[in-house]
């Protein structure tokens, strides 16, 4: 029921100048919708990926996530989740690699097909080629429940984002976050995480409609920082761990609807060659960096600090961050805690990257170059 | 022996400019050294990895990949050989990243670490950490006999390239896919492969050395087409599958000694996003790609070439390059087979990026911002 379900207003942009704007706001509704009748006070309710499902999900023995674009890097963050709290290994390919080219598939894999429209060309034929590649089953995470998608996989998580309008995706990639958090935090139950800590992980997921709330609340800030980029043609942006692939998001929203160059990084990757970009003209983005990291930036930074290399920080909590007024700017994000922290430290970078096209005067929601759904190769 | 060998030569830079036009020119050496008493007629030689390496080799049933930088480009082709040929799954990762979270180990997985200077902080303290994490053992590629990595590795594999000068690594890489393709001929030959098809591999291993004396030829032609770069500020490489890794490297060279912002993508994903940013400023390098991915390319260029979108194809062959004039330049390759064709197609973008700093005025030898091996973290 819920699948189908629109509010009235889902294709109205009301209020907001731009669709996407409109969908970084619907977040906190959106990602709720996504965890409701799924995420109870005891944890993940039964059956919520399909009647079949609690066979299939005791015997993967790791997964494989397919997957393009934004969808892919909601895949990167459940390789680091699930990695961390079910132990099981994930590997996460591009959809476009994975149907041509004869991967290797360990016993009892789960394969992970992740999609807004459920129609990407890529990813449906790479479903259908895992088909004849020996895995456990298919689970398709997907925001269309008509889609061939959802037709052809064997379980499947509806995200409940509503209908995306803007070609950008935003609140897409957080309830196909959302989504792939319960599949983590049910895989961990099933794979011998703690009791307690898959207590306070679920209580943590539950926070999320909340923390990403908050997390709008930054939109003035932003709107301040976004200026400083208006005639920018490059940006860097850094992150580690479960916050590199959101940092990979972030560059990605700004390439796509600013068209400037914006380049992710694993953090430690920095001085192994994109160091020598850092200029006047390129500036660094860090994510959530924790305190010893963020000590390793700035002396990376301060190397490049003659030439004007600036570093702006998205930050939870004040660690080693005494001393940024002499490095950049700061921006504390509260984050709700580390298993939920990348779905809440997407929004500021969402919303840079809308206020940056705004000021930059592009088509927002119909971005040169780029289809809403990729439906040819 | 052969390890601890220097030409007299090896530290002056004789008729070439920089260091690194020399190191480019020492490949096909630096390459057949690398192979000497390695590799045979009839396949890789008895115990090249040490003595006590069968047994672990007979073993493995997976194999995790560490290292930073260039070397982690050499990882990612090693990636797609050994699953290809050897059918055992493997996973690379940033040694960075690697060492500050818990990855997941399967049982009898070998972990292999590669550094050029071998003093690399970060890949050290991957390799002393994965001491705790269970693996089967443990294998250093690495270019300096007496260093730290060798001496604490289980298992080794000297890459014989020499002293290297040049910060942006050249002859370092092309050994290392030596040393890796070596690796990948002994698990494949041990786990399954198809003894006509391993000797026919070994025979493409043979000629490794003159292919890439053949693609030092383009150097002629690679002056003319970097004439094009010099007032550029951005670039955008594509491979796919085992080339994507070698569009990585390119982009990599590019950004360390000519200072312009370029960036890799699978061909596949171009459409997810980095299209929105090609314009006239943004050429659009593609690496050996065949026939059908060819035309794929010119379409999504044709959306673009009225913004000016310009296309240069590195390509062995000629199918579907007829109308090439019509979207950009062509430079062949002789790939001399798709076992070496990463190590062959890497030379014309070594020669790019090296040509295009020339001509720009950088200090090639050494870009500004890096150090050669990166003993602190």
């Amino acid at each position: 029921v819920h699948e189908s379900e629109l509010s009235t207003d889902a294709v109205e942009r009301g209020e907001y100048r731009h669709y996407m704007q409109k969908e970084i706001f619907e977040q906190p509704q959106a990602v709720a919708n996504t965890l409701e009748a799924r995420l109870g006070p005891h944890g993940v309710l039964p059956n919520i990926f399909g009647i079949d499902s609690e066979g299939l999900l005791q015997a993967a023995r790791g997964l494989h996530i397919i997957a393009c674009g934004t969808s892919y890097h909601a895949g990167l963050v459940a390789k680091y989740w699930i990695e961390e709290y079910a132990r099981l290994p994930v590997s996460v390919e591009v959809a476009s690699e994975y149907r041509y080219r004869e991967t290797v598939v360990p016993a009892d894999t789960l394969f992970v097909a992740i999609s807004q429209s459920g129609e990407t060309a890529d990813t449906l034929a790479a479903l259908r080629e895992s088909r004849r590649r020996g895995y456990l089953g298919t689970l398709a995470i997907c925001n269309v429940p008509e889609s061939s998608l959802v037709r052809e996989a064997d379980l499947k998580l509806m995200t409940r984002a509503g209908p995306e309008i803007g070609v950008a995706s935003t609140k897409a990639f957080t309830t196909q976050l959302a989504a792939l958090a319960l599949l983590t935090l049910e895989l961990a139950r099933r794979h011998g995480l703690d009791p307690q800590r898959y207590a306070a992980l679920c209580t943590e997921l539950q926070h999320l409609p909340r923390a990403i709330e908050n997390a709008l609340q930054l939109e003035p800030a932003i709107i301040d920082l976004a200026a400083e980029f208006i005639h920018r043609q490059h940006a860097l942006f850094l992150g580690r761990g479960v916050q590199y692939p959101v940092a990979l998001e972030g560059a990605l929203k700004l390439k796509e609807i600013s068209y400037i160059h914006a380049e992710a990084y694993p953090a430690g990757e920095l001085k192994h060659g994109p160091l020598a970009l850092v200029d006047e003209t390129m500036p660094v983005i860090a994510v959530a960096p924790n305190g010893p990291l963020l000590d390793k930036l700035k002396s990376n930074l301060q190397e490049v600090r003659a030439r004007g290399g600036r570093l702006i920080v998205f930050a939870d909590g004040t660690a080693g961050m005494d001393d940024m007024a002499h490095h950049g700017a700061m921006l504390r994000v509260a984050s709700g805690g580390s298993f939920i922290a990348p779905a809440v430290f997407t929004v500021p970078l969402q919303l840079l990257a809308y206020h940056v096209a705004v000021l930059r005067g592009t088509d927002v929601d119909q971005p040169r170059n780029l289809a809403k759904s990729v439906t040819v190769e």
